[in-house]
């Protein structure tokens, strides 16, 4: 049964060279990372190691239930409350994943008198909220602050959610977060701004909302992932109490599943309290950006990525895997994974390379990309 | 904004005594806990907490990326492996959570080529994982195998997946498997079965599935949470190969969702290791819950929850805090999480409770139990 429904399927994207598979990576491989979303180079830090190994043995190795059983320890109040302080929003409340707090953050919201206004580049994550929400999902074009005014001024639904991202995830872009929250406010909607790629990047780390002045407005909220940046997994709602209070009771993904871990809670938090204390890390993570923006001759983005277009799918693959071979590890993306279908190099800056490192990896890449062109 | 929509909602549950908060616990309480998902008692076993300290020292606090970019580290082709191999199944793929695989096994099958048919009982993941699908959903009632042949033959769709789980998690009674794979079978169908509360805990801890003789069939599926008996965090998906390719290849939840950290991977795969050289913790469940049920005068159950019907969900609460008052956590559903409408106080019996807890347990229950009812 199994086999002859889905046994077509993979012979299909054989035959275009489109199956994905696995590589696994071993603990101690000698390459430089630049396909990791490890922005401030902290996931083998000592001190988030140390923290890690720490709450292992104070709270052992799994939270044992859902957040409203047994699974809230207080390491996880403290971590909510470190994250709400340090981006500027009354209160916070953590998810096992990225994925499920904005699943968590949407359905909560969303229903038949919820409008659901969404930026046609947002994330997998957001998309499967917004089909799950049982909202009108409008699809609005890619930061097109009138469109948004105009889906919202035209609405019927007494609520409306904007959903964006700070720092768009392919092509690291950033949205127009003030008009959006402007025309929110206008409009009597909500703003939901992911900033998966925005905290520990933007805004000297406390991410683009914080950045902007609209932290703690009462009609903003924010989604982060604690699996990028912060090193560790998971992900947090920030915004007014009202609504930790409203996720605590009717955020399926976050009542129905099982707590973060204690290690995860740990190495976020410990992540946060580096990067509190060494505003340098940000600062890098642009440099190192802006260097490889220029070596591949694109501008300089928002985020910790460099996009770089390519001429099609197979130069991406061949072009990712030359740089491989010679000691460098890249992203790349092909469609239907970008938004505008162009094939492109993923480079990910981070704090955590070297100098030594990053002349290195910019001579491999340009060498590639003429190479591959 | 937030506050005009989200306050009266709240204040409107607060009325009707509903309102959920969230109570943190520390490392040290001193209570015997049965409300906790540990099944197995390992989630503080000195081989699990080393395993994850070492694990963490050795991979990262953080998985850094995507299963499909740095994501994958050889620990989580350990485990996949180590898991289908326990459990019976050509391979396996883990997910960041229970909830996340069973979103993204059943977005993966579904479509509108396919019908899902899911048991009335099934739990909240695997209920959004429906809406979201694009299939159309036929809700069958509980346990009843005509109904679910009868919507199998009738369909029109030419795939068809049959949703249950081996033990439910608030009744923790039984699914007819074998009946229920035969029709799948019969008329073409897959059967996905959700063993979060059968891994650890029937067929000596190889699931019911195994049990019932049907891991590896090829129209099999099983899905696993690593967050109860297990001890640690994350999900699996179980079943041919075939699925697991289909699975990178088209899962959203599996592809765009960072990998799950190597501490949880880590804390899973030596839970799995206790679980094969000590056979006897699966036996001290079963005989932890048949002195609990004994207790409450209810009948001995599937799993290692023990489900004892209240008069009302007021009783439930207050049954609740006289067991915790006296040292004892128990778990309370009240509706809407109970899919009969009868609340209940949740007991889990678990192979950690010591003879003199268990009794100490009993006392208290029983004690509280008749005081309230
Ligand atoms: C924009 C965005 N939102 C959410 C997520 C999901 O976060 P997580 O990986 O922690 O589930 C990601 C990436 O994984 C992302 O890029
Ligand atoms: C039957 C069932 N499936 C799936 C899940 C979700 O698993 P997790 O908590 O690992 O996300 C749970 C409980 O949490 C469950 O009880």
């Amino acid at each position: 049964m199994l086999n002859d429904w889905l046994a077509p399927k993979a012979a299909a994207l054989e035959s275009r060279g489109l199956n994905r598979r696995l590589r696994a990576r071993s603990a101690d491989e000698d390459v430089i990372d630049l396909a990791g979303n490890d922005y401030l180079g902290l996931s083998r830090d000592s001190r988030l190691i140390e923290a890690a190994a720490e709450a292992v043995c104070r709270w052992g190795t799994g939270a044992t239930a859902s957040r409203l059983v047994t699974g809230t320890t207080t390491l996880h109040e403290e971590l909510e409350s470190a994250l709400a302080a340090y981006a500027g929003h009354e209160a916070g409340l953590v998810f096992s994943s990225g994925y499920l707090a904005n699943l968590g953050v949407v359905t909560a919201l969303g229903g038949p008198g919820t409008l659901l206004v969404s930026d046609e580049h947002v994330h997998a994550s957001l998309i499967d909220a917004g089909r799950l929400a049982r909202s009108r999902v409008e699809i609005v074009p890619h930061n097109d602050v009138e469109a948004v005014t105009k889906v919202l001024a035209e609405r019927n639904e007494p609520q409306a959610v904007v959903v964006t991202e700070s720092v768009f995830s392919v092509l690291s872009d950033a949205a127009p977060l003030a008009e959006l929250a402007a025309t929110a406010r206008a409009n009597d909607a909500v703003l939901l701004v992911d900033e998966a790629h925005g905290v520990g990047v933007t805004g000297g780390g406390r991410g683009s909302v914080h950045a902007a002045g609209l932290a703690g407005l009462e009609h903003v909220i924010v989604t982060m992932t604690l699996s990028k940046a912060l090193a560790a997994q998971g992900g947090v709602v920030l915004g007014p109490e009202v609504l930790r209070s409203h996720l605590i009771n009717r955020s399926r993904p976050f009542i129905y599943d099982t707590a973060l871990n204690p290690a995860a809670c740990a190495a976020a938090l410990a992540a946060l309290r580096v990067l509190i204390a060494e505003p340098e890390r940000p600062v890098a993570i642009h440099s190192a950006a802006a260097r490889l923006a220029a070596v591949c001759g694109v501008p300089a983005a928002t985020g910790a990525v460099v996009s770089v277009p390519m001429p099609g799918p197979r130069e991406t693959v061949r072009a990712a895997e030359l740089c491989r071979d010679n000691g460098v590890l890249v992203g790349s993306f092909r469609p239907p994974s970008v938004p505008d279908g162009i094939s492109r190099l993923r480079l990910t800056a981070h704090a955590g390379l070297s100098d030594a490192d990053l002349t290195r990896a910019c001579t491999v890449i340009s060498r590639v990309i003429s190479e591959v062109s």
